[in-house]
């Protein structure tokens, strides 16, 4: 096996950084050592294979995206990046892992929807990859097969409180399956939106004739998303079960997470780049040659940007320094705006609901680092120590330490990305979400499993490089 | 120099855990390795000097108590530990730094408190040992000198709202010193009590004949700590300074902790075993034949015990798995009932105010784990991660990495530990405030800066092996 | 028409007492006068057809019950008091008005329901009466007919979020209902428990075997009620929407209460008796010869009675004095044992919900101020006053003042009422809930539109007397 | 005596409205009618000896203003208002009835200070007076002499967290009144800033040459204000003592209010017209040829003008309708520019702390039911009920009932009234801070005690018409 050396960089963790050399022998890290010692009388440079200088740079574990969606069916169309092309640009933004989401729907089968995902991504993914398991369809069957999971290396599981008709479960659905979670050590992950009231705001706003990207904004008003997650926290409570409530954008639902932590719950939160960066005003002004106003159907997610001037995106930066939220993932859900967004053209609701970011997570994450709004090792454990904590997979990936499977990263400080459909843009999409982000920073190398991926500007890697990853039991609880 | 193999353990570290090697070369972790590899063709077992078998064992970084008071001057007595005698006690409970307090009083010199102190500890302590600086005495002189503590590795001062004619600031002082943090990044430690308040409801008890130690837990009213340490958060907040209690106890100082945090301050607190373990209904019940009630004045200590009925105690244990506190010290403060607590016959005020508990730290709040409190790597987070990144030592202590001082703990949980007078004792007290606590779980080896100090129930240390820590600014603000 | 003059008592109101002579002429109050002044030259007392002696005594605007089921229709049974012997009971107890429910049920026309309570009560009733509707089926044709309600003389709803196929409404049908609220001025009332997940632990528990009626009170965990509280207030928010939460039981509901207040929203809650006095402890001990555990069925209702060891009864009686909660109503629903309750032996989801307090309101929270709970005047707005602005009859009823309905309740404090079946007690039930209750007052004259209807101990009015009351919108938005 | 009737107006009460003919004989309200009826066959109008029509009109309470400082030393100088100027002011604006404060200052007798203020008061006012004793220096003899002060009809004492060296309390001394408050019923009032704190603030911003008005409100930040409250709740918690916060001005001190009231505590506070309406944004931006930014000294007051762009102005008005406040004053401490607020010229600590404001307190509300903040109700129960309630004169004041003095307002919402140095302005000051305000409203009759002393533009009363009340405990403790 191939033995390499990362010398001369600093290794960032959760809790702090230092200098080391280190080293990888075939897939796995088996030593973390002094820089430039001579171990035991063991010159380690010149007894590997490869040296990779990190010198003045970041050597930090991969990053790890918890939230996307792959080719996801939705509105009637499939989100736009294939395992294949989603992971390679993963892979040219530093992440290494991915969990993305299988899906069984109402009716359908846990283990059917479960196998037919490993279909649609085994062979094809340039990193890791594991799954949670939406239960679209809460039910006699999909309960009795949800502790089944666990032995697939499946250790979370999805519901919506929104989508109604689609994927949507009602308080009693939501209830049983969180007693699973409770029984099982399944986490339960929860899309926190009133989806009944939405769905009669969205039409009485389309009834008004306001049927531009910008309303779906509003018909997603933040007191559906803050209701939402305080009624999952006391489902949650009433259960037993822990919760963990995804792509958090509402600052009064990041107060319900506090309120809920200082109450000693086991209850966790993710927020995306989109509610960090962007916003609801933005959203309204969006304009394009091509487009009009409906250019700002390229925001269209859910829950949906927030408005600047209420501060909510101030308040997840704070969340985030606080740990009232614990990690950032993407919500990749990538829709082209041909044949895809503009299937929502004359009626928000049908604008297939999704952003793509899952290049460009950890360095818009790094950004905060720079502008001073996180540290250096709050953001190692926001986009990587957390995540493998949370779902399972701590000790093999998120940290860098002997055992632990090679997904590094050089990143360099010095460096400079431009974020743009002409800049660097590898996701299959038509238009960047991103378009026009500068970071003060750069992925240099890209390491996966001990394979040298990105590297000096080149994809070095290949179809079929990632692997499923069976997943543990949450190692987050506290 | 020479080399260490720590070898078949389980090294813990904040974020979690797994199966390592550590190499120690003289007095510094070299490397962490896959254990049993053959690093490069090398076997490292067979080229170090001695190999301590720590198969089933946790490897952890030695704790760190950022909270003592050796030979503290105190109410007409001194502690009755020396920094000999109680460096040595804390070596062998698993403690290798401690954290004590240099003093400045009313119109004294602040080189001159720390000068003093030093001269008290070198040369004696079995551990290492940094300072934080107590400033007593609040004017235009030690304002002025507080910036220059920073060179001399002090990197936090403590101010009392308590203590009126002792080490009492007012709010003007506080206020000035609190400037001077935010300007040099000294951290601020405060105890939080209104002292003014407090003395006359205490003034007021014994007038009415209420003398026994109980009645110095209900002069010192959970109100006049919750009111203190929010004081202390808003003072905080007009200056921008960062904050650090000390020895929280009451519920709902802890909820005013919380509340800052939420708003995104940098607000800290710490809390001591006896508040998680102890409280102010076995203090009133207690009873000897030798002392009486007086018995209880070996529980006086100040923030005082609480009601359990009140659930302090509980809310405690709860705001360490929350993050709500983020340390545990001990406040280490001992004093013999023979000759010094005595002094307080008759009127509780005079009862010199401390608990000794520097050598049971580590196993007290390893039973934490056992009982399910806490998790296993909330256990070296509390206790010696997060002391260190607080306080400016991180990188050097707290973590078990390349270029660490070899610090480490092998901890056995399988072993099991008696507290007591006749059991293990090694503080300089007359009695043990912990008698017949029960722990399942043992120190085996204490390596301190590479030198196995405590090893199969002996001590191998010497006074003076322990130095003098400069540290630097803390690394925990967010 | 006769002339009445209620002579030396103390009238006491919302905000004061003191001496003063009521002067009624017919059905109306015409004069509040300084006691035993000659007006204006009239000897107001020799002028009068009749004088009552007040001396000693209280004279207050008679109780307002606005919350009543009289025969009610409930899972197979009926509410065993009519119209008649429950507006009966209501006067024997002080009460001289009652807000009752029309309901419609759904696919249900709304007036078609509201025409039947018309027919049930006119003609039978001993005192005033309005009504409420129940709104059991929002959809098209409900929406549109409610804004006509308020020309009916029907200001306010009521919706479930209990009672799934019953009375349920799901949240995009309460959204609707409160759009409605908002647009007309029709105030939401708001059966706050979360009933899908209820029904799933209640069967859930039925399944276990735990059928006893202490289960009723598992089943609906104080969570329940707490997410629906919660949810209902959130709803409001985004419509606008007044809201009154009705029977609120648990602590953490009235938090949320307090919380929407805080925030100036329009939320308001009542309390009954039976959330300030009994406890789930004394329902799981009841016992009897006759009926065995099953005597607990005595206490079923929902909101069910709470743990006395969590503190829910304290926390009513504090919110009452804090207005954190403004009104006491019975949510008077009656059922016997026999026949009735027993239909839920062995299941106690077949016990019909209810508990008869019409009669004893007055006296019951007249205790609260004996006991210190409350002021005298606190219980004048709580029973009366606050409850006729609620429900816009503020000037006609609810306070003693020229022009008023001639409502008026002559209150010793020095008499005694022990309350029990063999004891007063005109309900028609085959048990009290409020057996052995013993108040340190009395109520001595009830007078109603005038008319002396309760007097000496006995009841001098007549089926027919009441008549019905066409109510405004409410009078206590702020 | 003279009979009077007032006939055809809407009587208006903290509850409610309605048509009423209010009947007063001498200085007491008899009796309040149903108007237009022949009473007991009497033509009521016919035998009065005066009719005021108030058709079309609102009868109310006379207000009353709980919080001003006639002829107050302050700051080397005194209040510009005497007790003669100032209760005619009062008078012409609707205000007929004050409490003022009597001082005591450090050393000083309290019963020489208040006997000091009798002088001053006696025979000089156009309206009832009392007064509120302020202890400035709390020791052993003044605390043995404040339950005497009961006797005397002054039932509430004021205390200073503010101007160390003044009026200044510590802390111990703060506890040590308020047990006196909590033993003989005697309301505390609170001057909540931090005052040391704040002094340093201030001598820092002068050191830096930030001298003009604006300063004093950067000096006195919010926290000072938030921080004091909290810290008042607190020793009235311990103590259980009644705590009435003075002029709140701060959103954060409010929140701190609500959060106790919420806890069951029997804390109140009062806002002023100047928090509800000014703000320290137009106080910076104050400019005029005479003064230049020192035209911003006109709003000099403490606690002073706040942020609009923070938001406290609409906090405090919803805090009025949630009741969170419960009072409004003045604050009434006139000052001129010349020869008074120009003391302050070149360093912003020596201008005289106060705004006059006693003339306009009942307009300055009324539009706030004109642009629907408060209801009519609220009005009165804010301006006149609650004061009356809250220190002990309600039955005499704050109502119109029988028995009641006859202090009267008729009030008509259909006049208008332009605020101003040349419209209406009665105070003895040079400037107005309310300069240009115009209120859809006008104060057309003012009756104190039976007497007409504002009439159809004119000033009626005479010099010495105000007597002194003596007050009862409050009677506003839930």
């Amino acid at each position: 096996m191939t033995t390499t050396l990362i010398t001369g960089g600093t290794v960032v963790s959760a809790t702090g950084r230092g200098l080391a050399d280190v080293l990888v022998d075939g897939e796995t890290i088996v030593a973390v050592l002094q820089p430039g010692s001579a171990l035991l009388g063991t010159d380690v440079a010149a007894s590997v294979d490869r040296v990779i200088d990190a010198t003045g740079k970041y050597v930090i574990p991969g990053g790890i995206d918890a939230h996307t969606h792959m080719q996801l069916p939705f509105g009637g169309t499939s989100a736009s990046d294939t395992f294949e092309t989603g992971t390679r640009a993963a892979a040219w933004g530093g992440t290494t892992t991915i969990v993305d989401f299988a899906v069984q729907t109402y009716g359908g089968d846990v283990f059917e929807g479960l196998e037919r995902w490993h279909e649609l991504a085994a062979g094809n993914c340039a990193i890791d990859y594991g799954f949670h398991q939406i239960i679209g369809g809460v039910d006699d069957a999909s309960l009795a097969a949800m502790p089944k999971l666990v032995d697939e290396g499946i250790s979370s599981f999805k519901l919506f409180m929104a989508y109604p008709g689609v994927f949507y479960s009602d308080d009693a659905q939501v209830l049983r399956a969180m007693q699973v979670s409770r029984e099982t050590g399944l986490l339960t992950m929860m899309h926190a939106e009133n989806g009944p009231a939405i769905d009669v705001l969205a039409a009485q706003l389309v009834a008004q004739g306001k049927t531009d990207p910008y309303y779906h904004g509003i018909a997603r008003a933040w007191q559906m998303e803050e209701e939402a997650t305080h009624r999952a926290i006391m489902l949650a409570d009433v259960t037993g079960a822990p919760l963990y409530v995804v792509h958090v954008s509402a600052k009064q639902a990041v107060e319900q997470l506090a309120w809920a932590r200082d109450r000693g719950q086991n209850v966790f939160g993710e927020t995306c780049p989109q509610y960090l960066y962007l916003s609801l005003e933005e959203q309204l002004g969006a304009q394009s040659d091509e487009w009009g106003a409906f250019e700002g159907a390229k925001w269209v997610c859910s829950t949906p940007l927030r408005s600047r001037a209420e501060g909510h995106q101030d308040h997840m930066w704070q969340a985030l320094r606080t740990n009232d939220l614990q990690m950032v993932s993407t919500d990749h859900c990538p829709f082209c705006m041909k044949d895809q967004k503009e299937l929502g053209l004359g009626d928000f609701r049908k604008i297939p609901n999704g952003i793509g970011s899952v290049e460009h997570r950890m360095n818009l994450m790094y950004q905060g680092v720079v502008t001073g709004r996180l540290t250096l090792e709050r953001w190692v454990e926001l986009t990587s120590t957390t995540p493998a904590r949370m779902f399972g997979m701590y000790g093999r990936k998120g940290v860098i330490q002997p055992g632990a499977d090679a997904d590094i990263v050089v990143y360099d400080p010095n460096g400079h990305t431009s974020i743009g459909i002409d800049a660097t843009h590898h996701m299959n999409m038509d238009h960047s979400a991103w378009e026009g982000y500068e970071i003060d920073g750069h992925v240099d190398t890209v390491i996966s499993r001990g394979k040298v991926v990105i590297d000096d500007g080149a994809y070095l890697g290949a179809k079929g490089d990632g692997r499923f990853i069976k997943r543990g039991l949450t190692q987050y609880l506290t």
